[in-house]
């Protein structure tokens, strides 16, 4: 019987799910498991450190539809935590291999390194049941494969991370090759117990519906549904919107795309049409603070259809019913719906993408920057934009059919958007349908993850680093300083065998003549604006809310 | 009665225990907080990402005797954990202080950006509580000084971790002044239950040996006894050594120092020397993988009296006394012992620091790299050896009287040398005894947290960057390959308005000159030399570790 190491199935598994590609941190715990990476016909790309190899494998997961991250035992696996964490609210499916020391050594009574020194080796494993949907310390080759399989199991039904830890000696032991012919994903989101009452309820309500519209949200996992919200629009013929964290899922240049919905941050236009509606299919319904302009939404909660990952709400009746397996079933329904088929097209509500731009005479403003990027991204993009002000800014930028677009909006930690870029460049150039990715990022936000460069330079990149950080308490505050780093500096040090380019600006007309020029547009270098805007600047959503919050906390 | 904000009160008690500077990130849920720092009389120093921030408190905590770190909760505080679990682990006593949503926030029902999005708020503090000795969420002003007081007791009293949650509303809270004037640490290590016992059972044995010999190791946290180990050391005259992780906690310039005991990483004589004496006071033994040459170390338990923190075990016998309190008392009898005064003084054996080095005439050697840095650090140095390569080739360099080692032996985080070199940097000013900072790095190390540079070019320093990281398992696999950065370039990008100097070096001979140039050594601006080593080459006692383990497994 042909056999392959525990370590080579693990990733031969991982490949059969998708995951062409590995990323994380060598360290001695793991050497033995990076082995079989290769052999396993995975690539191996190396991170400078943890967190953005966390971040990197979101990325990735995010366009791919799972990633593996690779760490060692103790100060590794601890240091990618925050990205686990991201992972797991933003319902991204990130597998966790940690590297662990052999069981004869862990039983030998000695202080091994990277341990606490009280010679207990469960306390990673408790901290990372936290923030993972399954967890499993491989303990012998018998039960390997099963808990493997069952940790790739409850990460893809629940679209979380799941943690394997293995160790030294179990990685080396032998497991039938036979073992890898069983279908690798046996829980899927297929079956729903009440699919058919549900559609039958979500139904009714849309079909009484005076003007129903969706709003495309980015709760739920988007992964697994997002494939079907692009058929639901197009069937249902509504106005359509979406969220901060939604943007991306469907593209924004089609004539009833109608804005982002986000309270008081929203276009005047956009929130009555949403608040006006009688009728929400809110798709990944994810109303935490940052999605609803710091809850300023104010849409009567009996219109909402609510569609999560495994239940459905239609008015005060909950179904347990999975959101992927019913999306496509009600546009079809939709579809045959004469009801609906007699329904006249809605207005348009202009999203304000394509008004023509005044160049300010002087500094880039916030007003000026996020429309005039429109016209820069093109099918084949994938923008990231980072938490805080770029991803409220970039509301007002538009995603076009064929671009990909996200941002980390319920998590929310700075630093994410240039390692999730990582590996957003890699799965776009194995998904064959990217060119280019934009990282759109605050120089606060760089600080705690500027190494990330080194890695994305040398696959291809368009970043932006502007300035910002200040629109909370304590605007003036020293603990809000950033210290002055040489951006061109640090984005040519990192990689000095690959060639980049470096533009330090301040006006409006710059970035309009470098943003124009073919050159530019078509580099095939990593190419970097750093672009000073004003210290109290603000994208206008964001100014809206805080003049929102202002006058509420005086009334 | 005067009132100040319980913010305050905790500061300020920081403040009473020697914690002059606070380190941390800022994040909107800890900006209530932050506003407090300074009212309190203490600095902030903000780090460019948590996990330097958590380094540099550990540099500062070793010290100064403790420190404290500022992190947001979730991401921001998840971020800090590695560095976190080594103050653990290696027992230096860092309160992690993280900033939480208002509890009127946390019981709205709604979902908060940096939470799981399931409206739970206590998965962090679970998280934290495996890595802390005490852990509190501050709740209501009624018991927030009891509860501060209680976790900084513990702190100091294990010498580990304690962490503080504090909501943005008890932040504000009023709490009478007058709090301030109780002694903030009232659990103390000064009484021991069997201290006398004790002393009796150690002295008895020293008394009976032969040629009884002190080993300065580096566990039981030792800002609490170091203090003690030089005093003791004179009192017996008798053949003293250190260990990887005990080095620098008394001076090596002293005549009957012998060497640092590493197993088979040792020099010939040193363990000689060792494993031939019938009594070692072992102080703050930690027989840890990386602190005994990988377990190479052949010394009977028997000989040993091992003092711990809360234990000393002499012969079979294990008594519960506290190391800190028995330290002085022995110095005292051995000083007053009329059998140890007969002793005459042990023959010296030389470690080899002075020995006369032939400069090799083309590349850099490791056996030539450590001894010659012997001469270049003096009294008011600061010297931190990243873990690997850089702590067991620096066991050859000589650290005189008035410099400062030290060094992560047992946690082992790469990367961790150039963050916690901040710490130092400040508390070195703070405490006025040191005017260099030399950091011992290599370049698979620097990539993790090479954004420290920027905030340590801004306190002085001078850092050594070198390559390693190849003695293990897989010599040449692409996962152990470090893209190659421009050091010179990020080095002075870090901080572009401090005048820096970088030398790119290759020969033994251009770093004999560098090294012996008056201008180097009084710089006043940050150095870095980045020299390039052999691949392959690696300090004498790790090639030694290795051929011995070589030979056992084919054996």
């Amino acid at each position: 019987m042909a056999e392959i190491p525990v370590g080579e199935y693990l990733f031969r598994r991982l490949k059969q799910i998708g995951i062409e590609t590995a990323f994380g941190v060598p360290g001695d715990y793991e050497l033995a498991l990076l082995n079989h990476v290769e052999p396993a016909g995975v690539r191996w790309i190396g991170t400078p450190n943890e967190l953005v190899g966390a971040y990197a494998a979101d990325g990735y997961a995010r366009l791919k539809g799972a990633a593996a991250l690779v760490t060692t035992f103790g100060p590794g696996e601890l240091s990618a935590l925050c990205g686990i964490g991201g992972s797991f609210c933003e319902m991204v499916p990130v597998l966790h291999i940690v590297g662990y020391p052999s069981f004869a050594a862990q039983s030998s009574g000695r202080i091994l390194h990277h341990t606490l020194g009280d010679k207990s080796y469960d306390h990673y494993v408790r901290i990372s049941s936290e923030l993972s949907c399954a967890t499993t310390i491989l303990k012998n080759p018998e039960n390997a494969i099963a808990e493997i399989d069952r940790v790739l199991n409850a990460m893809m039904f629940h679209s979380q991370p799941g943690y394997i830890g293995i160790t030294e000696d179990v990685v080396k032991t032998m497991v039938p090759v036979s073992s890898l012919n069983s279908t690798p994903i046996k829980m899927t989101l297929s079956a729903g117990a009440e699919d058919d009452h549900t559609l039958a309820a979500i139904m009714a309500t849309l079909e009484s519906s005076r003007n129903p519209i969706v709003i495309v949200d980015g709760g739920a996992g988007r992964g697994s549904w997002a494939p079907h919200a692009n058929d639901l629009i197009k069937a249902l013929r509504s106005l359509h919107f979406n969220t901060i964290m939604g943007k991306g899922v469907v593209e924004e240049d089609e004539p009833l795309f109608a804005g982002c919905y986000a309270g008081v941050g929203s276009l005047p236009q956009t929130s009555k049409a949403v608040e006006d509606s009688d009728c929400i299919l809110w798709l990944g319904h994810m109303p935490s603070d940052f999605n609803t302009g710091m809850f300023t939404d104010q849409v009567k909660s009996s219109t909402i259809i609510d569609f999560q990952r495994f239940q459905i709400t239609v008015g005060n009746k909950q179904f347990q019913a999975r959101m992927t397996s019913v999306l496509p079933k009600l546009t079809e329904a939709i579809k045959t719906s004469s009801i609906l088929a007699k329904r006249s097209l809605p207005e348009p509500v202009a999203p304000l993408f394509d008004q023509v731009l005044d160049i300010p005479s002087s500094i880039i403003t916030q007003d000026y920057l996020w429309p005039r990027l429109s016209s820069f991204v093109k099918p084949g993009d994938m923008v990231i934009a980072e938490t805080g002000t770029s991803q409220v800014g970039a509301v007002a930028t538009k995603i076009p059919k064929g671009a990909y677009y996200w941002t980390q909006a319920v998590w929310g930690s700075i630093g994410y958007a240039i390692g999730g870029a990582i590996g957003a460049a890699i799965a776009g150039k194995e998904l064959g349908r990217y060119k280019r990715v934009i990282v759109l990022t605050g120089e606060g936000s760089l600080q705690l993850t500027v190494q990330a460069i080194s890695i994305l330079n040398r696959h291809g990149v368009v970043p932006y680093l502007y300035t910002v950080e200040r629109y909370f308490e304590g605007w003036d505050a020293i603990y809000n300083d950033v210290p002055d780093w040489d951006y061109g500096g640090l984005f040519k040090s990192f990689s000095p065998e690959v060639p980049t380019t470096t533009f330090k600006i301040q006006t409006a007309a710059e970035l309009d003549r470098i943003l124009s020029e073919d050159g530019f547009q078509n580099a095939t270098s990593p190419q970097c604006i750093d672009m000073v805007l004003d210290k109290y600047d603000a994208p206008g959503g964001l100014k809206a809310i805080f003049d929102y919050k202002k006058k509420a906390a005086r009334a």
